[in-house]
């Protein structure tokens, strides 16, 4: 196989303008999975249908997969879009995955421009950054992939690999349905798939391109505490009874103290402590204290060490306490929040899970931890411990497959620099589903955008040079897989991570 | 001067009648102070008006009382009612203090009749309840006196003493602006005052009448801890920043614990340790925990023995968290509260206070503690310490002076027992300013209702029996008291309490 076309990357170079028209029209299908009404659940079947029309117009074959209703719902759950582009037995398959959703999004949340409509901003270093609702998150990474196969066809090179497309429409809403499929087509639609590609994540900084070889998990839990069957008032009762406030305030600091240390020993002796080869992975990450407190806007990082805080973020569990609320609402007329013993509380809270924290595993030891503790505490309130909504295990692949050399390689052909090695500190419940399906190792995640690119948040954007550059490298990343997967690897070092 | 009149007694007991019918009719104006919409504040001034006409009635030198606007509205406040009866230098004068606006209430709040519907309900036991809002708090007592004064003018008995006449129409909300008259008038309208007598409490339990002889002080606070400026992703930044919940948490797990027991030495210090005498004292009150248990329908009492419970009640402080939020809504559409590190957090709590803390006091000792805890957390993210709205002083009086010897004599005379004397787990803060303007041991709170009375809550009562010997014991008391001071005591001991 010879080497990379430079057609490819000429064809990329004078295709800029359709490539952004292409992503101006999808930003402006507001196809936003939380709004369930039927007039915002028609905006994501639009872009289900815009998606497929992408694709059918590559000639891939293409179709829609309708997953029934949303979970507790009647709902329609808006249809997937799943394709095939090359059946050829000589070559292997890669499986690309996306999401064609998007968080919500109002001008009044803070947007400086029209959330929908794709807006050209200056970055103030020379370059352009394209702001808008799903401009990284997922649009421009997935159109991202229309414009190399297009680019592929359009310069008249056959493209090295059998193709799959998988892109959902319910990716901000937990993937409501997918994990299911995937479990059921792996050996049907999806038989054959031989690595999958997710394009879904972000660079750790604005400057060092990323290949992400892990996730952490993620439990939800609630814990609540119950005392008497009514608020009572606190000037006649303080000092008489067990306040539920009291006991929970104790549990919760029993879990996770300030320096966001959990205490639980059980749930921490599962996580193995870090070898020396492995801190040198997080020493070689392009990373830095002003990055965190840039992307933060603030000054609280917990260590000034770099390596402590990518290991906090990546490599060991943490537990957040993310609301804590009184069973009777404050405004019950009845009884004056400011005087009152809240008769019943509760605390949600959630983990994020490294290997070998299984949420399952996790669970029962939290609930036997609880327990304990709550006995301690001599109280006469008693409480629950709910586990709460999905979960996801935590994921972590050896990086040195063939996947990741097509990717590094692919990296330093387009940026001229080897990507940094990182793990996701966030949580994909389909990527477990499809490392499951297809092989642990087989799974990369190959982002496109850049560590302050606001997805979810108001301003999103994705640099226009991240999105041109992206389709190279993607173009470039499946002709080094075709060669890698052919045993000609011409990856200059396997000594991982560059 | 000649015993007791017992023609007033034959009064009382034959005119029951009228006096349901003039509770009927209080009860009837849904004078809720809390409402401030025009037609709501109308209400409140319509049963000031009804006041006003109740004293006139009994040729009081009765008048309203403009106090001008709300605090932080332009809506007026309601007009108290003032009067005068009796002027004769010879004899002594009492304050009567009561208040005639209620807390708001609707039936779907979980009322079994409408609640502005003064309605028979039997007790059970062969009682009547009369269930309806304000019947016990405040328009039962307050036209108790009304009901008193009738009875001794229509025996045509002289009163024995001068009366003075406070009823105001915003104690259920703090008493909104009377503080500042009642100082401005203690050498004005109110000249000569001896004794105040308060008619705005309960009996311990059901049974037994009872003297209360202080009552806690109250302070309010806020804590904020604040991180970042925006909410920030669970998966991405947890392990990397100082999560605010955590902090908050930890300071307020070192206020209190959940054996209610304050955990700052220097607030726990202003507290004498209680003497062996003072333990007689709790040991002579009619209570037990099964009547907590029954007041809060739960078994969750910080002891058995009845001794710790009442002065954990009346004469220890408590620390009191009502309620933790986060500075963001979790409904903010940007923001799942799923998967949110919230940046900024606050917890409202409250203290009770007993002697000698005085809120100022105790807001300074707070202000080192919490600055020094807060040190001690080594985090990066601040923290704010606000003192919340309106506080009040503890107050204690010595019960051996003439009103509370009148008042137990009154007690016996009409329920055959003595009283308990008791101190008040909760805050009145106009009682600190009457003792402030009229003498510390010279304010008496006396009771009316019973311990069951559901005040502020649904289905709030009175027992008829308590309105109807409530005005013996006033009428009674009045002659008592001009007795006492009149040098010619008989009262059978005077080694309180009884």
């Amino acid at each position: 196989m010879s080497s990379f076309p430079t057609a490819i990357y000429n064809y990329i170079d004078t295709h800029q303008r359709d490539y952004v028209d292409r992503l101006t029209q999808a930003v402006a299908i507001p196809s936003v999975s939380a709004d369930t009404t039927p007039a915002g659940r028609q905006q994501v079947i639009d872009m289900s249908n815009f998606m497929l029309q992408q694709l059918k117009a590559l000639k891939v074959n293409a179709q829609q997969v309708d997953l029934g209703p949303q979970s507790g719902t009647t709902v329609n759950l808006p249809p997937l879009v799943i394709g095939t582009l090359g059946t050829d037995p000589k070559k292997k398959t890669v499986l690309i995955y996306g999401h064609f959703d998007v968080q919500p999004a109002q001008k009044s949340d803070g947007w400086s421009t029209d959330p929908f409509t794709l807006t050209k901003v200056p970055d103030g270093k020379g370059g352009i950054k394209m702001v808008g609702r799903g401009s990284t998150d997922d649009k421009g990474p997935i159109l991202g992939w229309v414009n190399c196969i297009e680019a592929y066809q359009q310069s008249g090179v056959d493209i090295p690999v059998n193709l799959k497309f998988l892109f959902e429409g319910m990716e901000e809403q937990s993937s409501d349905g997918l994990n299911d499929y995937i479990r059921q087509e792996a050996n049907g639609y999806f038989k054959g798939v031989n690595y999958v590609t997710i394009c879904d994540n972000y660079w750790l900084n604005n400057t060092t391109p990323v290949l992400t070889y892990g996730l952490r998990g993620i439990a939800m839990y609630r814990i609540d505490v119950n005392g008497a069957p009514m608020n009572l008032h606190s000037g006649i009762y303080g000092g008489m009874i067990f306040e539920p406030m009291s006991d929970l305030i104790a549990i919760l600091a029993s879990l996770v103290n300030n320096q966001a240390q959990i205490l639980i020993p059980s749930v921490n002796n599962l996580v193995p402590e870090p070898t020396a080869q492995e801190i040198k992975l997080y020493e070689a990450i392009d990373y830095s204290v002003q990055d965190l407190n840039e992307a933060t806007q603030a000054d609280v990082g917990l260590s000034s060490d770099k390596v402590t805080l990518l290991m906090g973020r990546m490599r060991f569990p943490t537990l957040t306490i993310h609301e804590i609320t009184n069973g009777s609402p404050p405004s019950d007329p009845n009884v004056s929040a400011s005087t009152v013993i809240p008769h019943a509380v509760s605390a949600k809270f959630s983990m994020r899970l490294v290997p070998d924290q299984s949420p399952d595993v996790i669970t029962g030891l939290l609930r036997e931890f609880i327990a304990c503790e709550f006995k301690k505490l001599n109280t006469k309130n008693t409480y629950n411990f709910v586990p709460l909504g999905e979960t996801a295990r935590p994921w972590v692949a050896s990086f040195d497959g063939p996947s990741y050399r097509a990717a590094d390689d692919a990296t330093y052909a387009v940026y001229g620099i080897r990507p940094n090695y990182d793990r996701e500190g966030g949580s994909i419940g389909v990527a477990i589903t499809l490392a499951d399906a297809f092989g642990n190792d087989n799974v990369l995640l190959l982002p496109m955008g850049r560590g302050d690119d606001n997805p979810h948040a108001p301003n999103e954007k994705l640099d226009e040079s991240n999105y041109f550059n992206g389709v190279k490298v993607m173009a470039t990343y499946l002709w080094n897989l075709a060669k890698e997967t052919s045993g000609t690897s011409t990856a200059t070092t396997t000594a991982y991570p560059k």
